[in-house]
């Protein structure tokens, strides 16, 4: 497990399936969550990853572990466009709330998959009640593990809630997304 | 086990995958010839019937067994077009040939599904060295059914060849795909 | 789970593979200690509840889960007496410490079955670090809930060693084992 | 494969379970033979080539395969006697015939694995309508590849009933079995 005193940077997604509104990590607190990040034509994601997100969510849903999606599409992008996740999922029956990974203006990565800096799909997350990334995994995980690493983490306390942290205007400049005008006068 | 005293009709396949040159069944007499009707994004196909039919490839390829995908696409059109189905052969390693089931002008079904009255995906059917449908088998298939049913096709004896049947002039008359024009004097 | 305030009762074991000295469930405080009551000619223990224990005691042994078998032999008692055990350990790689059940004069149940008031086997039994019995499950077990529950027993407090208990004399009585002479004066 | 002109030599059974007669290969004649030489706590023969024995049966039964099990004991002979095996086939739900292959006076290994020459279990043998040898195979076998060879085998004709051989008194002389009278006046 690698741990983090911080709460785990935002995913930034352009379409969301499966949930009505919009979702933020910030508004998950409380909960333990799953983030599976896949591509729809990976066939490890297909054959055992999201097989798996789906068995957490139906066995652990309502004790307190939230499983979110996330379409990282950094290759055949043409194939994998939102349409055809929609078919996707509905195919497969997914149920539990996916995300598209919002595509970078130039560069086959998509901005959270860069951001969270991941090594390919199927990447396994698991952040902690109070949004601290405490697990990370690509590639095969074992069903008897992650068990555990959430079973840890649910008997973990409910961080208390946080004061509302001051508005602070932001100092402009730039991140990997694109650059921030500075504060206007 | 379906019989039937005739040839099996051919399919309309408007593109190959796996393959340098167009195929037709005409050319794969001599051989037990295995077609796999499937959608690249029907969970049944992905998880055990392309698996199988590869398994089908690489253990009985060079003994008499011919292995033909066929991408029968009737629902989702959007999300399975060639391009698609080709990043889909890429990921999933498939190395027999493919081809696409050639849509019609209207209507969901493509042109050979519907020829052979297809009930679904995945669908198998087995012909034997004379070119004659001798099994068809709508969703799951016991791979120990299947070897049998190979087996004994294999036991058979290669048909001699034919001669050419003489050049009939087409009577006219329409098929689901159009209407031939009758013979011109 | 089914919880219980106090430390579960002690296992009756007439003999021991896989450790060179008995084992007693007080000698485990501060463990997490899962119990696989099995048959060695039950199919359900041999296809699935032993391979899971098995796995557990790799994946966690050093983690601070003590898996111990138990030989509950309920039928078939001539088939399975203890050389036949050693067999069956020795050829399917068990290598956790597993007691044999301790069976009764009369009966067929042996005696820790009938204390324990098992169902059948398979039965997974789950103990606290404190020794408190947690959790029991007859039958089929998913990989992915025993991961959870031994996440969260891990995760609890190690409980504070408890000052030896002043030893009270027995009383007399009589147990499913026998009964016990009075205090002698 | 391995073919043979001659029909296979006989199995020597101290006990026969799930049938009513002793069995004979030479009764045999016209069935495609698939005999499973297995031991009880042997972990393949339980995991996988018992359940492949049963699928074979269960499926082909009706069409002219009969499945026969051969408990060849190598090793932990006191573990795997008749009573211990009757209580296995019971549990394991096996319904097809099997024969305990005769211990020799001395030596760890069985007459008929001594004679058929085995290199230990699983091993599955293939006889054909004729009752000649016709495939073995030590070891995990595919499911796919034994349907296949059954299939082919089911597909030969039958061979024509043979006139009965003439009785021939025996010689007399020795086999690793034991020494026959010579023909008595």
């Amino acid at each position: 497990m690698q741990a983090s005193d911080d709460a785990f940077s935002e995913w930034t997604v352009s379409r969301w399936f499966n949930t009505e509104r919009d979702l933020h990590l910030a508004d998950l607190r409380g909960q333990v969550v799953l983030i599976e990040a896949f591509q729809m034509l990976c066939p490890g994601c297909v054959s055992w990853a999201l097989p798996l997100a789906r068995k957490v969510h139906q066995a652990l849903g309502a004790s307190g572990v939230t499983v979110i999606g996330l379409h990282t599409v950094f290759e055949h992008h043409d194939a994998m466009q939102p349409h055809a996740l929609a078919a996707f999922l509905h195919e497969y029956q997914i149920r539990f709330p996916v995300g598209v990974d919002a595509p970078r203006a130039h560069g086959t990565m998509p901005i959270t998959m860069m951001r969270w800096q991941l090594d390919g799909t199927p990447t396994t997350l698991l952040l902690d009640k109070a949004g601290r990334l405490r697990a990370r995994h690509f590639g095969a995980i074992e069903e008897l593990q992650l068990g555990v690493a959430i079973g840890q983490l649910l008997a973990e306390a409910t961080p208390a809630p946080v004061a509302d942290a001051p508005v602070v205007a932001p100092a402009g400049g730039c991140t990997e997304d694109g650059c921030a005008l500075p504060p206007q006068p």
